[in-house]
């Protein structure tokens, strides 16, 4: 094994850019876990990694919680970080296309992170400027490529590997553009299989089921019936913003509350993640329980892409 | 004194929270004093004390020159800070709570600096999240124990000591945050004693004065007959907004301006202070009397969060 | 020429302030483009020449561009940046005049860079804190000397001097504030002679005309008449928001489109530039061809204003 991590560091990743999960192989993913555990171990040694280097965060829409940790990620490899987190994007543009736009931060910048609204932006602006590092933060309801490396790097790191596992995901499974990139990348590691728990009405889609391997998964409406069967609990939001009909929304939001009950009947060695925010799909009394790793998962996203920004500016060792 | 001094100085309060100046004892708030008198004294040695550390700079409510005082004494350290400065706040709580919000800051920074325009949540994302420093920078009209330190700060450096002074406050007593912070801390303090100068309509609060000890304040309407007799005249607005009648507004906020012509009847070695911004109740030709010190207080300010800043992290030596 | 570039590089520039070109003799301006050659030759020099030192970014209009564009340069310096880019700047005045938050900032950072939608307000900021290093960064129509600082350096480098050259200026010469300041200050150095090409509607105005040498101009309606002759075309945008009247715009906008048609007339070795954005001034078929230097200049536009801001500050070797 740590004769395939030390090959897996070898991996160069310079100049690469990071739209969707597949646009890096498991070998190279593995590479980005590998640094990220190595920065996890020891914080201090990564301090000047990115000393001198420029990120540009360029959020076309407000997203916190993403920014946040793209910059604090960036800050701590001792890099500095310039850029906007508005929706008036006026000032931006001023009537110039993406490519232009891309091709003068590549002036100003070593890296650009960028968020934006519409689907495929993202892949745009990253073509614009071949060589120049450029990752995803999330385009429309289309990809957020670091989400999953945050969840796949708690797994590997809480549970050792990425294969072997049983998979509970529960919630919206229909719009659930996290829970659809975690399920595929998960399917590209031996060994893992799925439970779908859901309401009917928010079912995995079928042209999503249609692609992935015959028996990997089950599909159920019973958090209840399940939850002592899973390695992983992957719980999500049910957001209010997908549906047009208000009732709809409120009686389906509480059906798959996680609660100190539930967890009695779950594995003494499974974790329970969520991608955070959180409205009351986990109830708060669960947050003390050591198998509770939502909020340790959302310090792995930040180690994640300290790892991921180090490969991308070639300046890991 | 000096070895009072050194005692001070090795007042530990690594992880500490600063929501209200009573958080701190007298001795507590002593040693920050002490180690910003330092910092004046030689600034570059701060340079590169938080190098490494990053502060999350979170104003629910804008305050642009709060924020700067933070911000670049942050930076002055050679820390590194995000943040946001929106009253747009949708994209940060997304229908989580404040304890989660604190709980994944705490993922990312070391130290939180949070404004809020609701009184009693800077405290409450402090409780959420024990052992990370969190300062207070004003939770509505509640405490800003910043300004209070920036104040006192300035009083020991320019007059030697916080205690043994008369302390005029003027202006709006009713409502000042500000100067009700700066009293009762003031208070703390030996052998103060204060002479409230106010119109009748925003006199102190009789609940604020009944908490005075007997005998250390009077109250009068008029600058002119007491000016002559204060050490320190501490100016303040009187806020537009505070009014629900705009011809009360008019007609007070002009009443206690200090001119040339009134500075002629203060003592010689006084001092005139004032939090900032001003609006016309200190005319500019008293700018350039060496008694006013109020752009003095608001250097006094960057230094004084540096101080605290450094001692929350636990860099200072 | 070594021996007048060394001469150059002691000219001090410390406290000093840009609001205009005219503000800086050619000899100071040489200063700064041959620091800025320095810089260019090797970036790497320069990662720490403004360590410790801070500036504020006060954009009280958005200009993302710009804004960029000095805040890469600062933190390509090793020095830190705080601000605002927002139109709502209630917060920042609350009543109190310029001439105050200027000497509040002055307390918190070591240079400012200011950008204002009302003419003559970056003056004023300027003469509130004398000593204090303070950059335009455009007031309304009046100027944007950085941007011709940055026009000068692209000629300067790429053709080897300021002087001698042929100058085609293209598009809204009436309106053009970007191309009166070049004009203006390529005036300044010897032997250069302007071809201005307009629609009558956008000449350049009369007043402007009788400022310049007799002799040194000519005036056409015709891009393809005069492209053969020129050593630098300058392209500038027609923007929208000068008309009163949206026909008028778009009858007018694409009259002057450079194309790789036009350019098969142009001299081998000319360079084109714009200040970019542009809109459809220049068709993107003329990004490859190697006489299209605007996104160079964009880059220069950087390294320029690190020249200036490492003079400004005193840090510069």
């Amino acid at each position: 094994m740590s004769d395939r991590q030390g090959e897996a560091a070898r991996i160069d990743l310079t100049g690469r850019q990071l739209i969707e999960p597949g646009d890096f192989t498991v070998a190279e993913l593995e590479s980005i876990f590998e640094l990220a555990d190595q920065i996890i171990a020891d914080p201090g040694a990564a301090m000047d990694l990115a000393k001198g280097k420029l990120m540009a965060s360029l959020f076309y829409e407000p997203s916190t919680r993403t920014r946040f940790s793209f910059e604090s990620a960036m800050m701590r490899l001792g890099g500095r970080v310039f850029g906007f987190d508005d929706p008036n994007t006026s000032s931006v543009s001023k009537g110039e296309t993406l490519m232009d736009t891309a091709k003068i931060i590549s002036c100003y910048a070593d890296l650009a992170v960028i968020r934006h609204p519409r689907e495929g932006t993202a892949r745009l602006f990253a073509q614009s400027v071949p060589g120049m590092p450029v990752i995803n933060a999330g385009d429309g309801g289309h990809e957020h490529p670091t989400q999953t490396l945050t969840d796949l790097l708690t797994i590997r790191h809480l549970l050792g590997s990425c294969s072997g596992h049983t998979v509970g995901v529960c919630g919206d499974l229909l719009f659930g553009r996290t829970i659809h990139s975690l399920v595929k990348t998960l399917n590209r590691y031996p060994d893992n299989r799925f439970i779908f728990i859901s309401p009917k009405e928010l079912r995995m889609p079928e042209y999503f089921l249609s692609m992935l391997p015959e028996g990997s998964y089950v599909e159920t409406d019973s958090l209840d019936d399940v939850i002592g069967d899973v390695d992983i609990l992957y719980m999500s939001r049910v957001q209010r913003e997908r549906f047009v009909n208000e009732e709809e929304y409120i009686r389906l939001k509480d059906v798959y509350i996680l609660d100190r009950h539930k967890m009695k009947r779950a594995k003494d060695d499974m974790i329970v993640m969520h991608p955070l925010p959180r409205v009351n799909e986990i109830a708060t009394e669960v947050d003390d329980d050591p198998r509770a790793v939502y909020f340790k998962q959302a310090k792995f996203g930040m180690y994640v892409r300290m790892a991921l920004i180090s490969k991308l500016l070639g300046v890991a060792k």
